[in-house]
């Protein structure tokens, strides 16, 4: 057919070339000078994200305040084959916004109004660089939920939510950011302005561009404005937390739990190594002799997360529980929310480095796959803890180490290999809800096959002809 | 750019031609001699679907009975330059499978099994040809509740409601067709057979096709398996009906609902027409002289419900409602559910030719385009009445005449089109859940503007390289 060459995308002509002076004077023009970064230390904050072992320097950093500028820096990235990373505060830890073929990263934090709140219609309209709690919060005080919620809320903004997709502690009952984005307002890769969706809930019109470009990490366009939807604020909320002497335990919880017909907000595990990670960090009193923690959660009217809670404690109990504790206000429930929040800050002081993953499997395969975790890092020599969704089989098994030991970073991503296919094996995905960027490139084929990944190049193509946009990534 | 001319994308070469003596043979050849029909008599009912005004003979009717046999039809469609129009039950109401130039129509209809309903998933895994209904009822045997209700439930296909991004009438609070598909198995056009998502609830390895396939109208690849989302099935619903002298009436009702905080499984209204219409069929004993007619309904644990009901049968009231009944038990929810979903029938008996419409605006614009709907029907002379999903701004208006009566098609025909323009004006879209087929291909590129469209044809381009899938549509 003549596909694979048509589709075997070559980098921007750019690609590891120096800027060249002319096109610096001409993005200058574009943004004032004063937003064109170009000196080492200016640059150095974003030739990293927050994946760890990733970097790369950017020819120049630049910070548009505008759609309009966004779409004169692109015409002009194409025209000339300058690479352009898009990203907002890089808090993803998919080595998504790593720079590798240099060129320009576009920083969208300068468009970070809230455009519009709309108790009416259920949306929200927002410029790309808005943090995702600011966002919720202006809705929280409007009585309004933003149900996403990234582990990164605080700083990441909403686009860089949409670019990756990300997920959250509230994905079983609520779903992730694709399931809240209503419309897009994109610039193309060659300048076009486009707007998908918009504010209805129903719209056929056309090809679903709006979730393409959802999880599109920054390949396809850069997104200038985001409208999602908004709910009712949940009446209440209440969480409680179970201790199991196993894994396996905790997975025959959360089948009984569905079974029971609840599909709760919340269904979260930690592994002992992380109850006790969690325990040394911030002193909670969590039973360090439990081989896993499960939280559970629902929001809603009193009387049915009455319902749902109760009917959860007790399955636990039923399963055998060590303990059942019921959060009894909204402060111990923040308190038992954190002991998961903070899962990832705890292990990182374990070492200096803290490889977090993101394998995913049916839920039913969770307790079989933690197990097959736990193997395949004894069978490399590195120590991993595993916490993560329990309700959506989202597992975040996260190895640390310390560089300075001999080969283990290789031995990390030896086990990090098995463990994809181990995913993989059991039904499930090397990516629930971080993305693929830099970090997962290796193993995306083997989860596609070698006739989707060449129909991503194309697809790629009809966007970006130049392939100046995250250049390396995805379907590059 | 020269991205015109590579993007314009011609018909396939056998467009419009009669299909080749050898070409049939080979169709023989992959699915028997039995399921290739031929004949004028045989292939009639191919050459239409749902949508009034509109058919189209094809070559052949060709009916598969596994992936493997689509495959290969796809690969000698793309070969010869085939046209090749997929098609379930042909319920949709967009001239979406009409094969307007000529070719195959590939009916999925012989690859109808229930491959699996897992309660411990919540998820069904089916064949393309499966009836919604059957998904549906073979989940409830199982406490278990498939969410998308298009009105042509009893007929249409899984695969087809998924072709289609079917709605329904429980969109506002369970979403749509696109909220429920987990993972496609597809055929490209070019043979090649891929599987997009999977048995998982958090999956972003590599660009979002599940989505894009979705609503794509049969023109990017063949659907040969579906994996949905399930949920466990509410314990009760409940349904009541409110009378208001005006549709602005109901409007503020919808509003008043929405601003206190409940977003039900049910708002859908009837203007006066449809009211008598329903009458005149049904006989239910609704209130003729009301201008708007509206249903709520709920559904979840019996305190929230209560809860939910009872709230909006008072705030109906408290706008002004001439009357507000609720249903006492199931019998009479369903009987009022009917009224409802007979509106297309009953408004069919009106006249010979119904045309229904589709167009959505902004939840509250919803008064204000009902409106406009009437002003524009009575400026060309047209009977139209409209019905629809209050919640979420979905109209049906709904034209019905006699096309012996001189040119009331076109003055129909016009009437739509000053609809459409006035949904785009107040925010909306041309097709909120039934797709633009062949029905509403001249007003596409008024929503979406020229960069879009042409944006569709270099993603149409990537899929099916031949243009053989469903010529003519969408991204054609």
């Amino acid at each position: 057919m003549g596909l694979q060459t048509q589709t075997a995308l070559a980098l921007p002509r750019g690609a590891g070339r120096p800027i060249d002076a002319d096109s610096l004077d001409a993005l200058r023009r574009i943004v004032g000078a004063e937003h064109v970064l170009t000196t080492d230390g200016d640059v150095e904050p974003y030739s990293r994200d927050a994946t760890p072992l990733f970097s790369a320097r950017p020819g120049a950093v630049v910070l548009p305040a505008s759609t309009g500028e966004v779409s004169a820096i692109l015409r002009l990235a194409t025209e000339r084959g300058i690479p352009v990373t898009p990203r907002g505060a890089g808090s993803n830890l998919a080595a998504a916004t790593i720079p590798e073929h240099g060129g320009v990263v576009l920083v969208l934090t300068r468009m970070s109004a809230i455009r519009e709140i709309s108790p009416d219609e259920l949306l929200a309209v927002v410029e790309p660089g808005v943090t995702t709690a600011e966002l919720a919060d202006s809705c929280a005080a409007q009585g309004l939920l933003y149900a996403p919620d990234p582990g990164s809320r605080t700083v990441s903004t909403v686009a860089g939510n949409v670019a990756m997709c990300a997920g959250g502690l509230r994905g079983l009952k609520y779903g992730v950011t694709r399931n809240y984005v209503l419309g897009l307002e994109v610039v193309l890769a060659t300048g076009e302005v486009i707007r998908t969706g918009g504010r209805l809930w129903k719209d056929v019109a056309g090809y679903d561009l709006t979730r393409l470009l959802t999880g599109s990490e920054g390949t396809l366009a850069v997104i200038t404005e985001v409208t999602v939807a908004l709910l009712p604020m949940p009446a209440v909320a209440r969480t409680g937390v179970a201790y199991f002497d196993t894994l396996a335990d905790a997975g025959r919880a959360v089948a009984a739990v569905i079974h029971d017909g609840i599909v709760p907000a919340t269904l979260e595990f930690l592994d002992n190594r992380c109850i006790n990670a969690v325990e040394d960090f911030a002193k909670i009193g969590l039973d360090r002799q439990a081989g896993a923690l499960l939280l559970f959660g629902d929001d809603g009217t009193a009387e049915a997360v009455e319902r749902s809670i109760t009917l959860m404690a007790a399955t636990c109990e039923r399963i055998g529980a060590r303990g059942v504790t019921m959060a009894r206000d909204v402060a111990e429930s923040e308190a038992l929310l954190y002991a998961r929040r903070c899962s990832l800050p705890a292990l990182a002081r374990l070492a200096p480095v803290t490889l977090l993953e993101d394998a995913t499997v049916p839920r039913p395969r969770l307790a079989e796959m933690v197990d097959r975790i736990d193997a395949i890092c004894a069978r490399h020599d590195v120590v991993v803890a595993t916490f993560g969704h329990a309700g959506d089989g989202n597992l975040h098994p996260t190895i640390v180490f310390d560089p300075a030991d001999g080969d283990v970073r290789h031995r990390a991503e030896a086990a990090f290999s098995d463990v994809f296919d181990a995913a993989i094996e059991l039904g499930g995905t090397i990516t629930g809800e971080h993305g693929v960027g830099a970090a997962k490139r290796p193993y995306l084929q083997r989860r596609l096959g070698a006739d989707q990944m060449a129909l991503l190049r194309r697809l790629k193509l009809a966007f970006d002809p130049a392939g100046i946009l995250n250049p390396g990534k995805l379907g590059s």
